[in-house]
């Protein structure tokens, strides 16, 4: 997806929200404001969001000193899930169907993003709750129950922090329904509050799952910036499960059998979809070979 | 009222949006938000916010040719309101407190503004259908009846076109019950959708007050940047409305027995007042000398 002028003023405004999370130094933050507003005039719109987003995150830490500002915040999501863990195990197994259920509550997870301006996520009750209780917006799961049916090899590429338990459980439900190798795939360094290694296993993804990084620092999966370890999986996957709106931007023109799972969390990336900002998506790639 | 870092983001994409009413050429949006942009480092945020957006008003102009970009939609919305001034006479004239009435009124009609993201006004109906409903967040309404009781002339500074119609009728019931020397005061030249000499007479205010200019294009009253003849009005008027957030911002710290009446738009101004987005206030000054 490429960059929209609408983006620009978003940008700052995250990264001033980026900023305040790493130091109270209020020039600092003044500092890294100005540096974003200078990068502005040579930002090519050719680039889709999260690449601009990664120089602006990188900025942070070069101003800053802190190259990992929403850390806490990132432990403090995935313990809240955590929490509500037994919960979300019964809701899936007393659901009339399951499979859907769990992938409505992958989709639910997603809200929680400290990145663009919709983060009003509330509590993960609210999450989970509203997960139940709305349609999909975009509803392309029966070409995704299709898919999982034919593949063995499944790649899944995480987003945030916190949103990796509800990953683990729909991890944990797929594995129940059929046998698949599953890799899941975090940033290699942290950005915003995506999920890296660490955010992964204090999820418990490491009993699912083997755990990858994309070898990027990107909010995003821009595969020419992934390991060859990472390219290989994509490559060879029968299917790919893409959470998020980073990695939708990154992923949406790009090949493979990809089923892009998020809530629709800006204005821009609704109305290319066709949807409402805070509706939930289970949408296939146009480019996928079903 | 100083600005904060956070109105940097809000100018940026208040230029985008005037931008886009100012011209179809994409280009040149591109080119405003660049000029904005490279403003940002050089800014003093020792400046009030309309000072600041008055800078970026005038580079859109500049930018695009067009120094009335809102032109249409200020007559659009004077019409809408013109539309519904039967009923809101009616409304008035049968309320239980008339004069109250009128000024929730006047208040509401601050929602007609397309500078900061609140802009969502929806219909007049709601407009007023609201203003009937909501209490007052701040209701300095009792102070304001006894300045009135004793005042002989008023000093009305309007704020934006459509809310004229409204700030009509507060005239009207304020010369029904009270003789006063009334002068409405309007922008110098146009600045977002704030109220010209143009807008004021479109609104019928002519019929009722003295109409006169402040001398400058801020939207706002910049005392610094105010005729001769405005100051002088300004310095023996018994008691002075001042409409909407601009208003408030550029004199919260001056002198007069001012009450600002207007709709909180953004954030910042709803925290340093104490309330929520969206409410509605009746606020003496500080200063006033009641």
């Amino acid at each position: 997806m490429k960059t929209y002028l609408d983006c620009l003023p978003c940008l700052l405004n995250q990264a001033l929200n980026a900023s305040r999370a790493a130091t109270d130094d209020e020039e600092l933050h003044r500092q890294v404001l100005n540096r974003v507003a200078e990068m502005i005039p040579e930002l090519s719109l050719g680039l889709n969001p999260p690449e601009i987003a990664q120089q602006c995150y990188r900025l942070i830490h070069e101003v800053t000193g802190n190259s990992d500002p929403f850390r806490e915040a990132k432990e403090v999501a995935t313990r809240a899930v955590l929490g509500i863990y037994p919960r979300l195990k019964e809701v899936v197994a007393t659901a009339a169907e399951p499979l859907l259920t769990a992938c409505k509550l992958a989709i639910a997870g997603n809200s929680i993003d400290l990145g663009p301006s919709y983060n009003n996520h509330g509590s993960v009750d609210n999450i989970m709750e509203e997960a139940l209780a709305s349609p999909l917006a975009v509803d392309n799961y029966e070409q995704f129950l299709s898919g999982i049916k034919k593949a063995h090899r499944l790649l899944y590429l995480g987003d945030n922090a916190g949103e990796t338990v509800f990953d683990r459980i729909l991890i944990e439900e797929l594995l129940r329904v059929k046998e698949l190798e599953i890799d899941f795939v975090v940033r290699d360094k942290p950005v915003i509050n995506d999920a890296t290694l660490r955010d992964a296993l204090a999820a418990g993804i490491h009993k699912v799952a083997r755990i990858i990084s994309n070898g990027s620092d990107a909010p995003a999966t821009i595969l020419a910036q992934c390991s060859p370890e990472m390219l290989e999986l994509y490559n060879t996957a029968d299917i790919i499960i893409a959470k998020g709106q980073g990695n939708y931007e990154s992923l949406s023109e790009e090949p493979g059998n990809i089923f892009f799972f998020l809530k629709a969390k800006c204005p821009l990336v609704a109305r290319t979809m066709g949807v409402n900002v805070g509706d939930a998506i289970l949408k296939q790639s146009h480019n996928a070979n079903d």
